[in-house]
């Protein structure tokens, strides 16, 4: 079968590998539809260089962590599912015995991982053979493409759950208006969130932010984003702000917005150290979380507010391509003309 | 009346001001014990190098805000209290109508500061008049030498409120084994817990941690303080770390040895940007929350452990020192020999 393989930075190739075989608890996924490409562009970050502890698995590794799609096939065990049946596919990879399993944070699983990152294949091929618990089928009425959005989705609500604080009266700031940052606005109406500021340099970014639901639209290089927020909440700064941008300014800015004894979230992943003084805690006695990835109950919860339409990711997938041209019309278009995307679907069955 | 008063880094001078009378709801305290100099080697920092939005005072400022005293004279409309008391005194200033004073975090009011630091008197002076709010009566067999401890001790004890989920089966890190590392570790033990890693780089502050009750002392720059933690908590890591270091060392000691999902606690004040990498927190979930100061309700337990027992300060005061004598004995010892100085004691009213 066609599976596209990372083998290391800018260099991911599309070949022929042995189609895999369903084992015990196991169920087998295929004509998927993807919607992660961005992580590519680097690394190998969370792609194994050396021996993945869980996986076994090294690069080169078939890619796809964001996707949905159809039960081509059900292994020895494995009950309630329907051959045909249409899927999101939740790619925690975890150990269970390690203290972070044990204490029910499988997500930060000290050897932790990625389906279609660190190994055993990936939505970027035709067919993957993952456990049924990682398997959730897809209510009727929501599509295929929608289901490639789950992935996304279930980061920004997992995110919501380090300020379990937020009700529909909070200010909330979210910095940067890139997939992450749109999708957490998506999940804050959800949660009927009134007052959303955005801040985000990018023109196409910002018109992206007020079309998905954002109150106020801030530049950070032409207003001063801690003036606006005060504005907006009789002077007492953001409840919560979540730093989707992760860069230097932007932790500073989350930092300095927030109220006392409020809370900034990263949903950022960082590349290197950066200049933080901790003393832009202590002055408002605010708390720093850092999330990542997601838990089954954050997949769960996305398909259920998607079901119900709390969720409305109409406008999050900005174009469709082949699978052949994953490598020219996604990753580089993604490159060269980031702004004006959010997430690039690649339908692995297309013809 | 004699008074130690800050001019600016390295200048503080002993003078003849005015002495100040009871206003209404005010207490006047003389007589005091002093344990804080350490603050008074920079700066201005705390100290208002323009006028102090509430105090409206500039420097130069009394010093003291570290002390007990006695009961002198009580202003009108004040009940409960009695000439001669021996008492500690809280001193937050605070506006009282801010959002972080009217959400009763006035310990980070937006104007906030300290008596005996941003003007209104000090300890370091023959006497003082503050609110009754902040006069906290000593029980019966406390001195008032421990009374001078009860402001260091409300800044360890406040640091625990940041971790509520600490019990005594709990493995928490100290990291510093200076005043503030010494007085977490006496907070610590007064909550019943069992395993107490300090870690400290100077042979006589490591003895002072074993004296306070550390269970293990680590020396970083010998020993892998992350992997000690493991070994003593069955591999999870620590459930918190206090940082009372505030060193680029320290922060980063602090989220590595730290559990998935646990929690890291600043306690330490710092003066400038520090190299910091959120994934270190982002890998493992954890959360990092920083404190300043304390409460009402922080000055009352402390007293009321004092009382009982539960906190044994035996060994905090190392010195006791002349006021004439503040400068040359007290806080040029703190510089040239702080390793083996806790607090040293001021009294105003020694001959």
């Amino acid at each position: 079968m066609k599976a596209a393989r990372y083998y290391g930075k800018e260099d991911i190739r599309i070949e022929q590998v042995p189609e895999p075989t369903v084992g015990s608890g196991q169920i087998k996924v295929g004509q998927h539809v993807n919607n992660d490409l961005h992580e590519y562009l680097g690394g190998p970050n969370f792609c194994p260089a050396s021996q993945h502890p869980i996986t076994g698995e090294t690069i080169p590794v078939t890619l796809g962590h964001e996707f949905s799609g159809v039960i081509k096939d059900i292994g020895p065990g494995v009950t309630g599912f329907k051959i045909g049946q249409a899927c999101a596919v939740q790619p925690t990879i975890f150990c269970g015995h390690c203290a972070a399993c044990v204490g029910g944070a499988e997500n930060v699983c000290h050897a932790g991982g990625f389906i279609g990152l660190s190994g055993g294949g990936g939505g970027l091929s035709e067919a993957v053979c993952v456990n049924a618990t990682h398997v959730f089928p897809l209510p009727e009425g929501l599509e295929l493409e929608t289901g490639a959005l789950v992935e996304p989705l279930s980061v920004a609500w997992h995110a919501l759950s380090a300020a379990p604080e937020i009700s529909p009266s909070s200010t909330v700031l979210v910095i940067g208006g890139g997939p992450i940052g749109l999708a957490m606005i998506l999940c804050l109406k959800a949660k009927g969130v009134e007052t959303i500021i955005v801040s985000e340099i990018a023109a196409s970014r910002q018109n992206f932010a007020k079309q998905f639901g954002a109150t106020q639209v801030v530049n950070p290089i032409e207003e001063d984003v801690k003036k606006v927020v005060l504005t907006l909440s009789n002077g007492k700064g953001a409840d919560v702000a979540f730093d989707c941008a992760g860069v230097p300014a932007s932790i500073k800015s989350a930092c300095t917005a927030v109220k006392a004894k409020g809370t900034v979230v990263n949903v950022a992943i960082w590349e290197k150290e950066i200049p933080f003084n901790p003393n832009w805690l202590t002055s408002k006695e605010s708390t720093f979380k850092s999330v990542l990835g997601y838990q089954k109950s954050d997949f769960e919860t996305v398909i259920e507010n998607l079901r119900t339409g709390a969720i409305k990711p109409n406008g999050m997938i900005t174009a469709k391509i082949k699978f052949e041209n994953v490598v020219q019309d996604g990753i580089k278009r993604l490159i060269s003309d980031k702004d004006n995307h959010v997430k690039i679907l690649v339908d692995v069955n297309a013809k």
